[in-house]
């Protein structure tokens, strides 16, 4: 199987207008996918995606056409068969790496192709891709991974032995998977734009459809902040869960200051209560707010820093994000990574499918990496999965596991064709 | 004066021919310019640029057109009143900030409209941008910094007080620097891709040219590395300086190995031995390698990360990037930051009106900063200066002040014509 054809799309979902998303940082996102079909001479396409949050997702697929030619008429097989160089050839173009290396808008863009390459293997394959991952051998896997820059704390041989030492339980833990999944969290109720009465209704209604975890978007005056983390913690009592997520808005002083003052609510963890590079005032700030633990991720960009937050003690919660990463491999190293400090792996989701990729990883952290474990929760918003062929099942407050080949990556042709920007049918209506 | 137009093209120098410019990581780069002219109603214009290795320079240009309508119709005398908040508008767009945030693709655009900005300013005003930079009074240089996530390490009052102890020696240090100028290193001689006898030949050249300090490139085999450094020091003798740089091909254990296993021969420092994300990998090299400094910074991609840098000693020369950081006014923090820790601005040049930029940038350091110190070394790569209207002028190792008005960024207008990519005639002749 050959690949023939390389098509990135626009799309991007008005979201703006409701405020749906809005948080400190981000008042008015308008989420948006730089969509890619990967065409071979089989028939069978590869899709995948990198989030954006609107304007300059047209950065993103300039990107993809500007890496095309490292994937186009790559023999999927050959492909596989030497996967992280096969990553390492995508990333590492010796001109186009100087625009990173490996961060912004090439990396972005990098996520989009691999993670599209990784959804033409499973569908090759049968198999949905948290399965395929967690059948592969601990060879196999780490055969995956670029070690580059990680060695002084992780190489080859140590994710093996963490991998073999996994390998026993990987039946039972499939057993369990397909019995009642993995925990989730919920972001619905508590963004930044909603006013509070509308997070009391929020967090009831969520109550009522089983939540226990439920997180809150905060930054703005402490005192206002103050009201609506009390009314959160009066509404889902002393066993609910609480987290509270800041969007990078504080100074490492001020962070450390505000969670302390909230204390008192006992939330499980602050989300990026700083800038998301700061790996020396993350650290600075766990140690100021313990119980409290740091949570942050979708913002660090690639392996070499998820390496330094996990040793540093900075992140005591890794959310990585399937598109800031660059695609599976990346994914893989940094859940290896997280396994080696015992960070539970807590994904970024939300936004336009984030969801839908995230739970194949944590999925496939359960069956062969970790194991079971109950703070492991993938966060859940819901929210545009109406516009996926393969949209998450969560039930119960539990992810279900995909039973459809691929990495759920694909959209419905006719949303595909309504939120192209500009020309779809939703813009147009604008 | 009202900016009316925003003009990017996309420029570049097919300098992979010959193999100048090649290291370790980058073994054929192809200069380039992702180059900008603000039109204003007043005639006057703004120059500006980022700088790339080649392919990719185009999501630059796209990513300048993404930001355009940011600095459009600004009126140049308001966006100085307030310096901080106009450089903040141009990089903290809520949505195109998803891209970076203030790294990669986005920030290197947002670099060319900064610099032309102020190159537009210094225009307008009549001087070259440091003596501009120069002539402001420390409350006017912190009111150019955006001190957001620096405030644990530095914050507006505490780099008054560096302004103001700096201040009563600016006469006599401008005068210093109208007489003598600062001192510089060439790259020239070392690059990875020329035979051992090039390197040598080029080394003698420089030394009748007057240069004292020499930068080798190293990262291939240690055997063949410890040939090329042994060449250069028994050229230059035991008086010389002899810096070397990696390109960031070492894990952290084996940069360590391998700077002690020349360490016989006396290098100043090593530059990007590993990755440019890993503050801690620095360190820990930083302290296996002393009394051999680490020199990084041209990929260090924003004033946070510097920030950590320079706070966990894992930074003894600084090698600020005026494009790689968000344009003059990240510059000016990463300045400060820098004197805080008593750290020598070692600016990063080569590659294509690098040095136009840089020389600016040290000298208001000399001027208004850190004062006078011989250990500011500022990059000569005898290069391409041709094409510029204003070059640079080195004479006996040292960098001679620009006397003419702006940022010395205006590329000549045949030259522009001619690099222009694909179509200019440079291209077209390939």
């Amino acid at each position: 199987m050959r690949i023939t054809s390389v098509t990135p799309e626009d799309i991007r979902f008005p979201t703006s207008r409701n405020l749906d998303g809005s948080d400190a940082m981000n008042p008015a996102p308008d989420y948006s996918l730089t969509y890619v079909v990967l065409g071979t001479d089989e028939g069978t396409e590869g899709h995948g995606f990198t989030f954006t949050i609107g304007r300059g997702n047209e950065l993103c697929v300039a990107a993809v056409n500007s890496l095309a030619h490292l994937v186009l008429d790559l023999d999927v097989d050959e492909a596989f068969a030497e996967p992280a160089a096969t990553w390492r050839r995508i990333v590492g173009d010796s001109q186009l790496r100087w625009l990173g290396p490996e961060k912004g808008v090439i990396h972005l863009a990098g996520a989009a192709l691999v993670n599209a390459l990784w959804d033409l293997r499973a569908r090759q394959l049968g198999k949905p891709l948290w399965k395929l991952l967690s059948d592969l051998s601990p060879e196999q896997l780490v055969d995956c991974v670029d070690f580059r820059h990680l060695q002084d704390v992780l190489d080859r041989d140590a994710a093996l032995d963490l991998l073999r030492k996994a390998e026993p339980a990987r039946a039972e833990r499939e057993r369990e998977l397909q019995r009642s999944g993995i925990p989730a969290y919920t972001t619905s109720a508590g963004w930044l734009g909603y006013p509070e009465e509308e997070v009391r209704r929020r967090v009831r209604a969520g109550l009522e459809e089983g939540w226990r975890h439920f997180k809150l978007k905060v930054g703005r005056e402490l005192e206002d902040d103050r009201r609506r983390v009390a009314t959160v913690r009066e509404e889902i009592g002393p066993d609910g869960v609480l987290m509270l997520d800041a969007n990078q808005v504080w100074e490492v002083p001020v962070a450390i200051e505000w969670v302390n003052a909230v204390a008192d609510f006992s939330p499980l963890w602050i989300e990026e209560p700083t800038s998301p590079d700061d790996v020396r005032g993350h650290a600075r700030i766990a140690e100021g707010i313990a119980p409290v633990g740091v949570a942050t991720g979708e913002h660090v960009h690639n392996r070499v820093m998820f390496k330094q937050f996990l040793e540093a003690g900075a992140m005591a919660y890794c959310q990585l994000d399937a598109c800031r990463l660059g695609g599976v491999n990346e994914a893989i190293a940094v859940i290896l990574l997280a396994r080696r400090f015992d960070v539970p792996i807590c994904p970024h989701a939300g936004g336009v499918g984030l969801s839908e990729y995230v739970q194949h990883l944590a999925m496939f952290d359960h069956v062969a990496v970790s194991g079971a474990r109950d703070d492991r929760l993938v966060e859940y918003v819901d929210h545009l999965h109406e516009h996926f062929v393969d949209p998450v099942r969560v039930e119960g407050a539990r992810y279900l596991p995909p039973a459809r080949a691929g990495y759920s990556a694909e959209l419905d042709a006719a949303s595909r064709r309504a939120y192209r920007f500009p020309e779809g049918s939703a813009w147009r209506a604008r």
